[in-house]
C-alpha cells in the first residue's frame, strides 16, 4: 500500500527543519515536497546543514498529489496560502502558525492539543497546532480546569530558548548578548495568552483564568520551562490524583514524582509535569521542547491521529540540530 | 598615613576570590591576610588561577594587626570562629555567611543592606552581609515596604547562576547537566525567605509579606534575575516615583526606564530595577551579580561605610558586558 | 521470530545511557538487562532521568539468556568481568572501554571501526569499540593511509565536550569553570595515540605516522571537532577523490563540500569530513558526536554488523539528553 | 593640572564599548567625546546598556580640544577619517583597525605591540594597535623570533569568541547556531597572517615564518586560545628561559608554570603563556581577552606609554574569573 504523501510549505525555517527530521524517519508516511520560495531548486542540506547526505531538493508542492500539508509559512501567511491555493477536499492541513487557533478565526480548524481534543482531531481535516508557550502552560493547568477547580489569580513564569525566536539573526539572538543572559519580553501581553485563556475555558474553567504571565528569554537554544504558581486549599495528594487521572491515557504528558528539568524533554515530544505544595502555595512546573511538543512533534502527533496511525508513530526519537 | 589592614578568613572559596580581586585594587585599604586552613603556605594563584602573577600566599591572620576581618568561612562557621578567636575591640567584622542575619541571632551585628541601614552600618563594628537572593528581592520591594503599601500575595521567580552553589563539584553543577538547562530547587522553602520577610517588616511592611518564592538554577555562572509579581491599584507612574525617591541617594541601585537584563550588572556592584504594569498586574524585575552586589561587592560597600571611606571606593569595577 | 536479547554491563554511565536510548528504539533487538552494581533494583529513570516513563529496572544480566553483551564498565574492568564471568560461546561481546583495542591486548577482539574492518566485524564474536578521539582522527586520515600517501609530521587539534570526561563531577567539569572556557590536557600524550598509530599502520601507513596531538576541553557538552594539518604536494581535487572513494560505501562517513561544524553531527552517528588546501598546507576537519559515532552509536553499528542486520538499523535517530 | 582629554571615533561598537568602560575608570585621563554618527545625541547607555547610569551622550569630537584620539571606526575607515579631518600636530592617534599595521601602509604609524616596540611607542604620535589573533600568536612566538631560533613549519590553532565577529547579528553569531558549536573559517588565509609574519621578521626571524593557521569560532563570547605547535631540539628548560627573559619586564605577558585556560585572562589585559614539550614536539599555548589585550586594553596600554603615564594605569581591571 502506498504511504500518505506529505508536503511542507515554508520548509526553510526552524520548525520546518525539525518537522523534516521527524518525517524523514517516520515509518508510516512519505515526505515528498519541501516548498520554500527563496530556496527553490537548492538542496535541503544547504539550509538544514545536518541533512547534507539526504537526497532532497526544495520544490513546489504538487497539491493534487499530497495527502497532508503542513503550513510553516509563518503567522498570517497560512490564510493567504489557503486562499490562493484551493485544496482538494481529501488533503489534510496542519497549520503551525497562529492564524486559526482562536475560535473567532478557526472556521473548520480544530485546536490541535491531543490532551484536550483527541477525538475531534481524529475526525478533522484541518488542525491548528498550538503555540509553544501555550502548550506548556495549558498542559500545566488543563487538569484543574477540567476538574472545575481553576480559579483565582495565577502567576506564570516561562523561560524559552533562542529557537523560539526563529531563524533571523537579531540583537536579542546574538550569541554575545544571549549567552549567560536572561531578559523578559512581552510582559503580561504575550500573544499566546488569548489561546491559553480560551483553551482553559473550553476545558471547563468557568470564569477567568486570571493569569499574570512573564515570558523570559533564557541562555539556551531549545526548551521551555513554565512555572505556574497559585493558591489552593486542595491537598497535594488530591491535586496529584487529578493530574494523573487526566493524563493517564496520554502518551506524551507525564506527571513526575521527582522535580523536573529541561534536559529530560529536550529533543523529545514529551511534556513532564511536577507539583510542589507548601501551605496554600502550589507550583506546577511544566517542561517541553519548544520545537517538538511545542511545534513540529505535536504537529506529527496530530497528523498521526488524523491519519488513523498510532499516535506515537515516528515520535520515539529524532535528530537534534540545536 | 597607614591604610587599614584587611584579612579574609576562608579565603579559598568563590566569594573570597571575588573579595580578593576587589580588594587588591581598592585604593584605600591593604589586603594583607588570606587565611585558608587547607591551603596554608600555597600561593593564592594556585587556587584563584587568574592571580598567578600576584605575590600572595595563604597564611593565618594576625588578629592583633588587622583592622577589618571578612568572614567567608561558610554558613555556621563564623559563630565558632568568633568564639575561638576573641577579637580586639577595634577590629571590624563583616560576615558573608548567614549566622547573624536574623534578629534572633544578630547580637551586635547590623544587617548590611546599605539601602536600608546605611547610617547604622556607618556606626557598626559588626555587619551581617545579606544573602544574594535576599539582596535582589529586598531591593525589588523595599520602596513599597517603606511606603507602607506592600500587602497581599506575591510571587517571586528568581534564577541564579552556578557560582551561587559554591565551588564544590556536584551533580547539579556538572557542565553536562547544567548547560542549556533549567531546574527549580527549594521551592517555597529557600533559606533566604526569613531574612527577606524580616527585612521588609523592618522597612515598614506591617503584615506579611506573603511571598511564594520559586528559586531556579539557570544556565549561566554569574547573576541573579528576580521577577516579583503582585497586584496593585497604584498607577505605574506613582510606583515609579516611589522607587526613584527611595533610591535617589543610593549609588548602586538604579531604576531603569528600559527593560533590564543580567549582562548589564554582571561584574559590577549594581542592582538594576525595572517596573512593568498592565491592569492591576505589576512586575518588578531586579538584576544583580550574585558574587558582587549579592556578596563580596556589597561587603566592600559595607566596609567603606564602616571605615568612613567613600561608599563607592574600589567598586568602580569595569563592567564586563559580554 | 525472537529478537536477539541485549544486556549492558555498567549501565549507569553516560555511554551506557546513550546506548540504552538507542537500543530502546532499535527495531531488531530487545534490550532486556541493564546491569549496575550500585543501582541494582532502582528504576532506570532514577539515573537516566529522561527515561522516567520507561518500565525498566537495573538488574543483573542473565548470561545464559543474552545474545549480545555491551561492556560499559569503564577502562580496565572489562578484562576482569570476562575472567569472572565465563561466557557461553554464542554470546557476542562489544567492549566500549580500551582493554582490547591494541593488538597486544586484543586476543579474539576485532577493532570495531567499520570503515576499516567491516568484514572482520561481521565475522567477529568479540569487538573492541574505538575511542572517541581515535574515531574522529582515524576517519580523517584513513584514506591517506590506505592510499599509502600518509607521511611526514602531522598536527592534530581536537576539541571535545564535557561528556567525554564522564559523569563524575570534577573541578574541570564544574559549570562555573567550564562555561565559555577552553583548556588543553594530556598534551602530546593522550592515551588514544597508540590506538590511532596502530590503526593507521594497519590501514597502510608504512612508517609513522608522526602525530603531534593537542586535546582541548571545549565549552560544550557533546561533540568532537578534530583539525588535522599536514603538508602535501597532492592537489586538493586528487585528495578529495581519494577520500570520496574510500567512504563511498560507508553510510556514516560523509565528505562534505562545504565547511563542517559540530551541530551537523551532534546527536547522530555521522562523521562529516571537510578538506581545505592552500599551497602545500592541508587541513582535514572531522566532526563526530563523541557519545554516538565516538562510542554508543558505533557500538550499535558494530552490533548490527555482527548480527547480520542492516548496518544502519536503529541508528536513524535518537534522543539527546545532553 | 588638567588631565589629557580623550575622544573615541566610532564609539558604538564592541571595542569602543570596552574602551569606554576602561577609560571611564582611568585615573589619569578624561574621556570627553564619544563620536557615533548613527547615535549622535543619544545617551551612551542606550547602546552600551551597562552604562545607563553614566551621564554620557554621543557627540562629535572637538578636534581642537582632544589630546588622544582612538579610531574604532572599523577597518578601512581610519584612512578616510584622517584625510577628511586634518589633525593638529599635538593630537595622538591610536587606530584599532588594520589600516596602518603593515609597513607598506604605516606611514608615521608605529606597530603598537609594547612587548616589541615599547620605546618607539613612547615616542610615537601615531600607533597602529595590533589585531586580536595577531597579538595572541605574536606573543607566543616573539621570544623565539628574537632569539633567532624560529624556523621550520608551524601549525597554529586559534579559537576565538563571538565578540571577535563584531556587533552585527549574522547567521554565524546566532545563538541557536553558535551555542555548543565549533567551526573553522578563513583556513590558512586569515588577514592577520601578514601582520604576524612581518612582526616576527622584525623581531628577528630570518626566513619565514611558515605558519599554517586554522582559526576556529568557539562557543564563547570573549577570549582567544592559540595553540602553536612546532618541532625543536632545544630542551624545554632552555625554551622557558628564553621566554621568561623576554617578558621579564613586561607587565602583562606572563609565562605560567601550570597549564593555562581562557578564564584566567578574560576581562583582564593579560596574556598568559604556557609551554609543553614531548620529544621534539613543542606546544606554546597563549590566552588573551580579545577585547582587552587583543584590542581596547592594549590600546590603553599604548596610550599610557605615549602619554608618559605608568604603563599599567587604569588597567588593573578586576578579573572576572567566572
Amino acid at each position: 500500500m502506498n504511504k500518505p504523501v506529505i508536503g511542507i510549505v515554508g520548509a526553510a525555517g526552524y520548525t520546518a527543519g525539525e518537522l523534516t527530521r521527524v518525517l524523514l524517519n517516520h515509518p508510516g508516511v512519505e515526505l515528498r515536497y519541501l516548498q520554500s520560495e527563496s530556496n527553490r531548486g537548492a538542496r535541503v542540506g544547504s539550509v538544514h546543514e545536518d541533512l547534507i547526505h539526504e537526497d532532497l531538493v526544495f520544490s513546489d508542492v504538487d497539491l493534487s498529489d499530497v495527502d497532508v500539508l503542513f503550513l510553516c509559512a509563518g503567522h498570517g501567511h497560512a490564510t493567504r496560502f489557503l486562499q490562493e491555493h484551493p485544496l482538494p477536499d481529501r488533503v489534510r492541513v496542519i497549520d503551525l502558525g497562529n492564524d486559526f487557533r482562536l475560535t473567532r478565526d478557526a472556521g473548520p480548524f480544530v485546536y490541535g492539543l491531543p490532551e484536550l481534543n483527541r477525538e475531534a482531531i481524529r475526525q478533522a481535516r484541518r488542525v491548528a497546532n498550538p503555540g509553544c508557550f501555550a502548550t506548556a502552560i495549558e498542559l500545566a493547568l488543563l487538569p484543574l480546569a477540567a476538574a472545575g477547580t481553576l480559579s483565582g489569580p495565577l502567576s506564570v513564569f516561562g523561560v524559552t530558548g533562542s529557537t523560539g525566536a526563529g531563524q533571523r539573526p537579531t540583537a536579542e539572538t546574538h550569541f554575545s548578548h544571549r549567552v549567560q543572559n536572561l531578559s523578559n519580553y512581552k510582559v503580561f501581553t504575550h500573544q499566546h495568552l488569548a489561546e491559553i485563556n480560551e483553551t482553559l475555558r473550553h476545558a471547563g474553567c468557568v470564569d477567568g483564568p486570571d493569569i499574570a504571565f512573564v515570558p523570559t528569554r533564557g541562555a539556551h537554544a531549545r526548551g521551555i520551562l513554565a512555572n505556574v504558581v497559585f493558591r489552593s486549599a486542595t491537598p497535594l495528594e488530591e491535586l496529584l490524583e487529578i493530574y494523573r487521572a487526566c493524563y493517564r491515557h496520554h502518551p506524551y504528558t507525564v506527571v513526575s514524582d521527582a522535580p523536573v528539568h529541561l534536559k529530560q524533554v529536550v529533543n523529545t515530544n514529551y511534556c513532564f509535569l511536577h507539583l510542589d505544595k507548601e501551605g496554600d502555595k502550589v507550583l506546577v512546573t511544566s517542561v517541553i521542547d519548544n520545537l517538538l511538543k511545542g511545534a513540529s512533534g505535536q504537529a506529527v502527533q496530530n497528523m498521526n491521529l488524523m491519519l488513523g496511525l498510532d499516535e506515537t508513530a515516528g515520535l520515539s526519537l529524532k535528530a537534534s540540530y540545536f
